[in-house]
């Protein structure tokens, strides 16, 4: 097995070769800006590891990998025109350097094109990868409907919330593991464990975005810190200190999440007080910590060496300490 | 052998079965919306027409046949958010009935389903169908975007046209063939002859769709008259009588297809005394024999029954006059 960053290495170098334009341009060259904005590159290199983790050889699922990187960012693109994003990874968005038409078109060509990819493995092959792809692409869909129907609703569930960020988040990073195993012929036990590991995984880390949005360190987060509460997110903080408070601190709680003051230093004190106060932030770092276990569970039962198992478990505590 | 109307019905039928709303319900509404709008569902007829020329059973080809269906709406669904279309079948446009987010997302599911589909199928087959469609798809997108491209540019050329009514129209209508062909495990040989005949003949319908719009007859053709006149459209018409006129003839065409004027009927007179003149009106028509006998020749090699060549000329001939 090699390191992360050498797989890293190894992804971004069949990327670019990939991401070349073609005609017409005005589709294709849209689709190698997005490719090439960077990034962690985080999901096709679990897919190159889970690879290795069963025996396979990682060249053999750099089709797969680009794949789930393709579609990444063909949900990005879409995602930032529906949330009239202007800037990704610092840089602009499609739709804000080309336009909405381009954006939606170059989009629609990705997910054609992150089906093609899978053209490079036998039939059974093919057909598993697809259709992995396709339950977990349909989820994806569904978590976004989720996520903005939840903006107008204010009887969200807390597990309406996980089933949300489990589709719009999660089921991506189980998958990228699980097309790793498919490729490298992993037993169907072996492939449900590993995705199942990636899913849990990924709600632990959407559950921790959610903290450290609010109580997380500026320097390090990446992100503006209390972005969440500015724009009134009904996160798992957020929902839990709901179902917490008594009926007069739920009404000043909804209250501020039903405004947007000039001075947003102030409601994001007030927020994070309330967060505390009614015990959500401890239940959610709680949270966290319970899908973090629940995923190293799940690594118990791989028929893989515990080496190998180590390294799964060093990475994901690698991510949740986010210095990956 | 069913007549064309029993093909419509089953697949209507087995449609309706399929297009049931599940949750998210704002994901999937505005899918079984624009699935029920109706139209003459001519790809997908033509895909279990296909499937009973080559010996198989139109049943098992309702699955392909609904995939097209599908994706084509898709393609509705999302082109007419790029052309701002209020309007479909007389119908509100799912942006219009709901919104532009709505749209995409919506789109982009049924993009998805559209590969799903082919889950139904056996391993090779759902490659085979797959790589067809994956291949069909991103050229539609590609004829797509030449079409946008095409408004701003003034060196469209009558080859790069047809490449793009090649790749925005006629492709799928031979896709559609080829896959009822695919499903009941005609020759690669067969196959090709099937997809040729359908590409030709979507060339001659999109060239007789161009022709009609300045020269059809009001009560028969279904969309209003001179509309491409109207909004400039750089159409066959347009570029062979360009091409066929001298200096200042062009100019004046030039002039003539870059204003909005009031008054739409002085210009549509104009315009169509142009195409006379010209000689564009003749050598379209021509065009329109040309593609179609192309389309004819190619079932020659076919290795089926001449009366099963017979019906699909008739089934080209009836599409031709528009009666389908």
């Amino acid at each position: 097995m090699l390191s992360i960053e050498d797989y890293q290495q190894h992804f971004v170098a069949y990327l670019k070769e990939y991401a070349t334009t073609k005609e017409p341009e005005n589709l294709y060259r849209p689709i190698g800006y997005i490719l090439n904005l960077g990034g962690k590159r985080l999901r096709p290199v679990l897919t190159l590891m889970a690879a290795e983790i069963f025996n396979g050889d990682y060249k053999e699922a750099l089709n797969a990998a680009l794949s789930i990187e393709v579609f990444h960012n063909f949900s990005l693109v879409h995602d930032d025109i529906m949330d009239g994003a202007p800037l990704r990874r610092g840089q602009k968005t499609v739709h804000e350097k080309w336009d909405v038409n381009t954006g939606i078109l170059s989009g629609d060509a990705m997910l054609i094109m992150a089906y093609q990819l899978f053209e490079n493995y036998e039939p059974n092959t093919f057909l598993e990868l697809a259709k992995l792809f396709s339950k977990t692409a349909l989820q994806v869909c569904e978590g976004q409907q989720y996520d903005m129907d939840f903006e107008t609703r204010n009887d969200v569930s807390v597990p309406g919330y996980l089933k949300m960020i489990g589709y719009k988040t999660a089921v991506l990073i189980g998958a990228a593991l699980q097309m790793g195993a498919i490729v490298a012929k992993a037993s169907d036990e072996d492939q449900q464990a590993i995705y199942e590991f990636g899913r849990n995984l990924g709600i632990a880390f959407q559950l921790q975005d959610d903290y450290l949005d609010a109580f997380g360190d500026p320097k390090t987060f990446g992100k503006q810190v209390g972005g969440d509460i500015i724009e009134n997110k009904k996160t798992y903080l957020y929902l839990k200190a709901l179902e917490f408070s008594n009926e007069n601190e739920r009404e000043e709680l909804m209250a501020l999440f039903s405004e947007t003051p000039k001075d947003t230093n102030v409601k994001i004190e007030v927020a994070k007080k309330a967060f505390v106060s009614s015990g959500s932030a401890e239940v959610t770092k709680k949270a966290i910590d319970e899908y973090t276990q629940k995923a190293f569970k799940t690594l118990e039962i791989l028929n893989v060496s515990e080496e190998k198992k180590e390294l799964l478990k060093r990475f994901g505590l690698s991510l949740m300490n986010r210095t990956v």
